[in-house]
């Protein structure tokens, strides 16, 4: 079985490929006799992706996408030839729910006033995590994953959706209209909250107002959801004890941005997906890919991350 | 049943005990005619303690030390009158596992980095727990815990002990004469030692010759057990890159101590141990007394953590 990997594979993951009969052609070493054969694109290139799809008789079965949307790729085309479609969604969830981890313990053991104490002053008024339940809003992958680990720490963690649907992992789920009910029970609060026109500046003067005693609230979602405003002045009158933001508005921000100049925020400037060994944005792709290998070889199924080809996601 | 509160009980957990038909009386308001009906002695007070022996009848049957020694105690006269003791062994270990968790993590994830930074220049060479495999010295109670954690989040942990005995848990266990073998797997090494003659100055300059790229050494066992000249010069060298103390020699640490000054240390100053509701170094005595509550009152047994009478831990 032929695979092109348009995105880079490591000579580790090339042996496991090796292991299920999979060679491997690179764009820059792909024959014209070889492109018929190709079974599967690891990523999607758009020049080479037509010149498969020109030959009637091409053997592609599966396209790894190297993205969460693929709107670009010609998903009609693809339905009719039958052709599958696996997503990134949720490439990212395990380094971005570390990060958010990392935020929640740095507040609540403490870390924040040693990070720069020089001197000898023991601060005791740390807290567990089982102490400090959390609300999410967005119940995805990346939610999932923020859940997972909180309960690994013997912590509660409720979620909110659109409907409120239940999703496992969580201690409760509500719908965004009645976010109130999980609110009420919170002292953190993730904003996980994709960009759309309906979450934008979500959390806004009158989400704050509700909130009284919040100990963290962190933005892993999208800058725009936040009304940063709002957020600085629930900093300013305590009704927000810290936060801890990955996403801003703008980015970069500009030097003497108030953000950068309250000691109760921390800004990690858009790095909560970083990896060590799987460096950039797609890195840890094959993570995903993998998964689904076996299936395929053996009878030509894919069980993960697979696209609706009529709903394009 | 009777029991005598010498620590203080919380009105939840007093609940907890009428639930199991447990009446408290305190050192305050104890009367001569309820001495001889107690049963229980949560926390040992030797001026009480030694009235209720006095009584050749007493119905005491089992005393919750709040200390995880008990030598303090008379073993021998406890062991004749067939009293059990359960002793305070792991009581801070939840905390002191977050704690080594929030330092791993404050360094994998950046935090490090961003605590300071009052200026847009992301930084993107994060780690992920998984990609640093652990290494503790140290299986006990705070050991376990540790390994749970790490675990939790996919991670890789080996354990050192006396004789390398396998301890759940782990990935591998080394004895400490060969522990040379998980240092070389080892990313980040935790230094959970008792404070012993054996244990005086185990990590010394001769340990960190053997170390070439270690992210991070942890100590939260006890101050002695370090040489600290040599963690400076490895961390100066950049043999070690990171390392946060819990503890020190001498502490408090006086100011201008190089241990302060070096970027790459955070110290927490002797407080993983917090937990905003337990305040206090016995705070949640009571999550380990619990565990036994139910079999002791069904039929006078105990099991988690007694105290060999004989052997006096």
């Amino acid at each position: 079985m032929l695979l092109l990997a348009v995105k880079a594979i490591s000579e580790a993951n090339r042996a496991f490929l090796a292991a299920h009969e999979i060679d491997v052609v690179t764009p820059d070493t792909v024959t014209a006799e070889q492109i018929p054969e190709i079974a599967i694109s690891y990523g999607w290139d758009n020049r080479i992706g037509e010149k498969i799809l020109a030959q009637p008789h091409a053997k592609l079965k599966w396209i790894q996408a190297q993205s969460a949307g693929v709107d670009y790729l010609p998903l009609a085309t693809l339905k009719a030839r039958g052709i599958n479609v696996t997503n990134a969604s949720g490439l990212k969830a395990e380094p971005i729910a570390q990060t958010v981890l990392s935020y929640i313990l740095y507040f609540a053991r403490g870390l924040n006033v040693y990070a720069t104490r020089q001197h000898w002053e023991p601060f005791t008024d740390q807290y567990m995590i089982s102490e400090l339940p959390v609300l999410v809003f967005g119940t995805g992958r990346i939610g999932q994953q923020i859940a997972a680990q909180i309960k690994g720490f013997g912590g509660t963690v409720y979620g909110v959706n659109t409907t409120g649907r239940a999703v496992p992992g969580f201690d409760a789920v509500y719908p965004i209209g009645n976010y109130q009910e999980g609110l009420a029970k919170a002292r953190v609060v993730v904003d996980g909250l994709p960009g759309t026109s309906d979450t934008a500046n979500f959390f806004d003067e009158y989400f704050f107002e509700q909130v009284n005693e919040l100990f963290l609230f962190v933005n892993i979602g999208r800058g725009t959801t936040l009304d940063q405003q709002a957020l600085l002045a629930a900093i300013d009158d305590t009704r927000v004890r810290f936060a801890a933001l990955d996403v801003t508005t703008p980015e970069p921000l500009p030097l003497q941005h108030p953000l950068f100049e309250r000691p109760q925020i921390l800004l990690t400037q858009h790095t909560s997906w970083g990896e060590h060994a799987n460096f950039g944005r797609t890195g840890g792709l094959f993570r995903l890919f993998e998964k689904n290998v076996p299936g395929f070889v053996a009878d030509g199924q894919l069980t993960h991350n697979v696209v609706d080809l009529d709903k394009g996601y």
